[in-house]
């Protein structure tokens, strides 16, 4: 990591205050983050509890994972997963329709944390239209009415959080659906999950509000990003998924733009965007996401995010985030973890409401406006 | 479009200065990008000749298309068409390796101009590995002499330019491999392409050098865009693919930091990025690539760049492009061309050679010195 003198040390303090931190995250968003190894547990037992009552699904020739936002995400790291250790063409579909292939020996997961994401809910209606064994994933809401209208299987989790802070109640499941309808190896399956759990016990305790800023390194990170405009980038595979997630994060909770992309596709175009960097912005940090297993995997990746380092080393701080965990699923989930505290620390530097989401819930009201008498 | 006084008036008299252009470009990019659509009627030739020689591809189950940068952005834009008209599976592979559902029944579409991007070289030898199916498209290199080791048909084009600047000797062949191989329907298939050849002559005529910046739609948007960091926003589907292609050609013609997202996925995290933008950078400039279609098709969505621009607008210069023509491909074609237009004017305005590619080259050199004795 290329350290740099903290100019924020003041501003730095108020994440060891305990006190400004209830004030500054009125809605709790950092207690969720706290609390998602629990999360992770209930999200396994809900999803064993649903492949015992339901069974597996039968062996689709392809699988579509529809949804939005974190939903999306959760897919996306399944997606890189089957890409992995299955045999099956998964693809993650953000849009309100269906790609064309889409038939009845299509899987399609429909996930929606709230159930009324419009998108999803018009994909689940267009999946029904072209025959496709369906499962949803939800708390409840228009999405679940549907599966219940038409008998499909829905894995029901509990609801009333902010969708960002569900991953666990989105990823599991669908990890679980999927595992169950293609081999994925037992790196990849819920069993890997579960041996997960004692590892994001102990990130819970290193990262969590009580440690202070010199011996916790989400505090740390969130510091040095401070004031500054991230670009993460991961490998292709499920480093670059966790780039886009931790993208998603600072722009939900920290309300700062930010940007992501993958190696070796960033080699191609986006590394000359940075000869003329520091005539443009003085405030981009890059944030290098890293697998400690690429080095052995991906020895040439390795030396491309080297060769990548020197060429932006004039223009921006850099920073790497390596994976924690001895097996593949602790690194993923871990990083996915470091992501979010990271996130709601620098929402709580800026002294913004990690919670609050005004823009999208404007964006939602103008949207819901246009339905007239229904959509 | 929202308007705004141009404070580069000055800057701008360069673009209608034939001699400086002359001086800018020693390499010739405008030139190149002038008689695109030339290259496209060869590229159209080419595909046809390749075809009847070698017949039509079996139907696969699936088609991978692997590739990076240019030739990546021509295999999304093909599986954008496939996700309209289509009714298999197509993934672009972006990496070394293909993904583990790939197998006999895939067929794998390996592209590279050179013929040594060594990931895409790499891709196509585990693609023989794994018995799939295979055609590659290049002008030479390693991929070439691989597949006449192979047998594997091979659509030569023509070399000696930039990968990006290729575009039409890149996606053509692939379409027409893909629409071979799959039904696409009418407005998907070659001879969509051969009735937009007059469209794009139109355009080229439109934005080419002699026409002066207040007649030239092109160079009127590169002057805008001068000295700001460029935001490409299209919705799910192909403009999406020409905001990441518009990213590219800016960070390889003009050097300069771009990205680019899709609707709506953009509407679930990144519009909170826009929140406190205004405190973040004054240089943003968003620019919209529109579908004059999807007022009619996507209603929604139309809707969501409107409440999108009201929540930008106090922080950004925004823009939108609307694509001409009245076929898809025409539509297409016409978007992608632009791109390339504003892009070296852009580059030209910027005093930076378009063509020059140093930060790539450098890394080239030092992935090939890890080569030692060979990969």
């Amino acid at each position: 990591m290329i350290h740099h003198v903290n100019p924020h040390a003041n501003v730095a303090q108020v994440l060891d205050n305990l006190d400004a931190i209830r004030v500054l995250d009125p809605h709790g968003m950092l207690d969720l983050t706290e609390r998602f190894p629990d999360q992770c547990r209930d999200a396994l037992q809900i999803s064993r509890d649903f492949l015992a009552a339901q069974g597996a699904p039968a062996r689709p020739s392809s699988i579509i994972i529809t949804g939005l936002g974190g939903s999306a995400i959760g897919g996306d790291l399944v997606r890189a997963l089957v890409e992995i250790g299955g045999d099956v063409p998964v693809i993650v579909n953000r849009d309100y329709r269906l790609p064309g292939f889409a038939g009845p020996n299509t899987l399609v997961i429909a996930s929606s944390y709230s159930g009324n994401t419009e998108e999803t809910v018009s994909a689940y209606e267009h999946a029904r239209d072209l025959g496709c064994p369906r499962i949803c994933i939800t708390s409840g809401g228009e999405l679940a009415r549907h599966a219940a209208r038409d008998g499909v299987p829905c894995c029901i989790v509990p609801g009333g959080r902010p969708p960002r802070a569900s991953t666990g109640y989105l990823f599991i499941p669908t990890l679980a659906v999927v595992a169950a309808s293609v081999d994925l190896g037992a790196q990849c399956g819920l069993n890997a999950v579960d041996a997960s759990l004692g590892h994001l016990d102990e990130l819970a305790a290193e990262w969590r509000r009580e440690n202070p800023v010199s011996d916790n390194p989400a505090k740390e990170l969130a510091v040095a990003l401070h004031g500054r405009i991230p670009i993460f980038y991961g490998a292709q595979g499920w480093t670059s998924v966790l780039a886009l997630r931790w993208k998603g994060q600072f722009n939900e909770n920290a309300k700062v733009h930010a940007f992501a992309n993958a190696l070796p596709e960033q080699n191609h175009n986006e590394i000359l965007g940075w000869t003329r960097a520091s005539q443009q912005s003085s405030i981009w940090s890059v944030v290098y996401l890293r697998d400690p297993q690429e080095t052995e995997d991906q020895p040439r990746i390795a030396r491309r995010i080297a060769v990548l380092q020197a060429v932006i080393a004039s223009s921006a701080e850099q920073h790497e985030v390596w994976a924690t965990g001895d097996s593949l699923m602790e690194r993923l989930l871990g990083t996915l973890y470091y992501g979010d505290f990271v996130s709601v620390y620098a929402a709580l530097l800026a002294g913004v409401d990690p919670t609050d989401i005004a823009g999208i819930d404007l964006l939602k009201g103008e949207m819901a406006n246009l339905n007239g008498n229904g959509r």
